[in-house]
């Protein structure tokens, strides 16, 4: 193979461990590449900026129509956000180049445009890094589970939010407190609205619904909740029912549509997901006949997402083909209409039969219990938390808008799904 | 794509896994392919048995010269052991098919003249299946790391081990009784020699060292080690001093050599592999660049076997290439003399002074420890348990040697690497 050029959008932290990953691994990478490869031009905003980066300094432009794709047979777009991204993208597709991309909200919101784009044009688009860093996710649904129906799958796919859960649940400290430690470390940053609300793993969810089940989701289309709300109370309430605490990510294919959700829940501490903490993430992938698999590692960070990018670049130089597992598309409808499990906890006045008549408000609503915790604290208010056996969220939700209504129903203070 | 042919060698458990995955997901799989797919000859020995298996009665045949191989496009080779399935693929790859194997033993034992021939040919020979049963394992190291130098990979190979080991630590049962229980579930088989002793991991992590480090290991280059002398009192020290025992295929790329072991060992309880139970399997590797990632599954069954049989088919079909990554084979020396900490059990009299002098004897021999547990029984006799700092085997070895010798020195029971 003579030389490939490569053209990069964006040197930041995934841009240095592209370039990093590639100077650190240079004779393997050339080795499988059967020859060279040229990081020709970069840019950026800077151009003139240190970076800590062994590039020469005349790679770098701040222009984009001096990259000279004409001569690119990669471009690797590393600059996250929407635009001015999508519209570089979709120029270097028109160009005739091949496209790799580690930006999961631009590939989540558009990413089947530049997919019909690529498409038509006859020229590659990988997106590996988008979805858990470097854990190869979406080489996995595609390569490795080819022969199989993805029905349904699991993911912790945040690890801001998952440092968070994992520091409240282990030093039981309160939700700011683990925030505030995950900003000082580097795990989440000064915004972190986009971890803690949900919406980073529901971008990744869109993605993976697409490659698994074929479907595409909008993200807005993904029931969403975040971990604001969450207490050190329901997460110690979880432990002695036990269960852990998890931001997941839930994808299902049913007959005639798709549930996608990504929220707190309650998973028992016997399930492998249960014992991802951390920053770790891990998807839980269930194909038809292969049975449940799980893939674990580090969801972010410079070098392993740059070395998923290039794996992405290696894959397209090499085999110059569309993964082989690609589901077609499929329009199904998007809705959250199945049974689960619910965890469910309130402030009760402490007085004698409380328990009983709401149980009872349950029962006559057609939702049997699975557990039921009810501590006495010495004060006028006490807490009460259940475990329903499964239900669904609108028949429980009926449920509980009666008891709310009740004179000893001070306040209901969370519903999370539970998953086993 | 036209028709393409398969032929089948061997119709057991996963041979039946891998046609009903077809028959399962025809429509997705051909789909992908373009095109039919024909299960045209199976070579079994018993070609009029009744098999749960909904194929034509006149596919199968008694007779290797029956199968036609010139029609073949992929021969499909699920009958394990060394002899005949060498011989049938060296002449399938000579007739110019391609092949896909799930023959642990025999691609351990001879895979590396199997490799060469069919790059000789300019055929294809893919063997997914032969380690970890569905779980994508060699996927993800060829291709999913294809930018990444694999340095480190620690695996739970084995489903019967991994099943006896969590029977014994969650329920105090002893080995014997496990292996029982296990044999009577179908986890174990009859003679369960392969497994008990290692044999099968050292099978599994013999064909890893090649796809990962590049290095063809012999399985009996590998130090191997059963589980049959764990006994529970090693159990229950391990756990309480924050260890469960697992046995673990360990392999390591060294600067001039590489270590591969199999043997049970103490892995920290915090360990994601710890989390590893029942038949499940899972591997850890660690590329330079990417970090560590693990992928967890069942290692066996028909269903999950046969599927990632069948994605290989695929991936032969579609691409006709090799994998990306495999590696450069290399020549290393296969030994293991890197540092490691140990677990110590033995039997001493219980008099007063006994574990200041044999602690003396280690700190003479230039060993460290970590943690002591010493227990009073109410006997003369008492059980002593030890973890050290990092040490090598043979110096552990002498200063075993020389503790052993003392008169108060009963036995000493059980020696056990610790992985953290």
């Amino acid at each position: 193979m003579g030389k490939k050029n490569i053209v990069i959008l964006g040197m930041g932290t995934v841009g240095m461990g592209f370039v990093n990953t590639y100077l650190m691994n240079r004779e393997t990478i050339e080795g499988k590449l059967g020859g060279p490869l040229d990081i020709r031009k970069v840019l950026v905003s800077s151009p003139g900026k240190k970076r800590p980066v062994d590039l020469p300094g005349d790679r770098y432009t701040g222009d984009f129509n001096d990259l000279n794709l004409e001569d690119a047979d990669v471009v690797v777009e590393l600059m996250g956000g929407v635009e001015p991204a999508f519209t570089y993208i979709k120029q270097a597709i028109e160009r005739g180049c091949h496209v790799v991309s580690a930006n999961k909200e631009l590939m989540a919101k558009r990413g089947d445009e530049l997919i019909r784009l690529a498409d038509e044009k006859g020229v590659l688009l990988r997106y590996e890094a988008s979805v858990g860093g470097g854990i190869p996710l979406i080489n996995t649904i595609t390569d490795g589970l080819a022969s199989n129906r993805v029905i349904k799958m699991m993911g912790i796919l945040n690890g801001t939010t998952n440092y968070i859960l994992t520091r409240m649940t282990r030093d039981r400290i309160s939700y700011e407190e683990a925030l505030g430690q995950a900003k000082s470390l580097g795990f989440a940053e000064a915004d972190p609205t986009a971890d803690v609300e949900g919406f980073d793993a529901a971008y990744k969810l869109a993605i993976l619904s697409r490659d698994a089940f074929g479907v595409v989701a909008r993200p807005e289309e993904i029931t969403r909740q975040g971990i604001k709300e969450i207490s050190l109370e329901d997460i110690e309430y979880g432990l002695e029912l036990g269960y852990k605490i998890k931001l997941l990510a839930l994808g299902e294919k049913k007959k005639e549509h798709v549930e996608l959700s990504v929220q707190p829940a309650l998973i028992s501490v016997d399930h492998p997901v249960a014992s991802v903490n951390q920053e770790f993430n891990a998807l839980f992938v269930e194909g038809n006949s292969l049975g449940e698999i799980m893939l674990y590692g580090k969801g972010a960070g410079g070098m392993p997402t740059g070395s998923a990018v290039m794996t992405d670049v290696m894959e397209i130089l090499i085999n110059g083909r569309k993964t082989i597992g690609s589901c077609k598309e499929k329009k199904m409808p998007i809705k959250n209409i199945g049974l689960s499990p619910y965890y469910v906890r309130m402030e009760v006045l402490d007085s004698p039969g409380v328990l009983g008549q709401i149980a009872m408000i349950f029962g006559e609503q057609g939702i049997s219990l699975d557990s039921v915790v009810q501590r006495a604290k010495g004060s006028e208010v006490a807490p009460l938390v259940f475990i329903t056996h499964d239900v669904k969220r609108e028949c429980l939700d009926r449920a509980l808008e009666e008891i709310e209504a009740r004179e000893y129903v001070l306040k209901i203070q969370s519903i999370l799904k539970v998953v086993r």
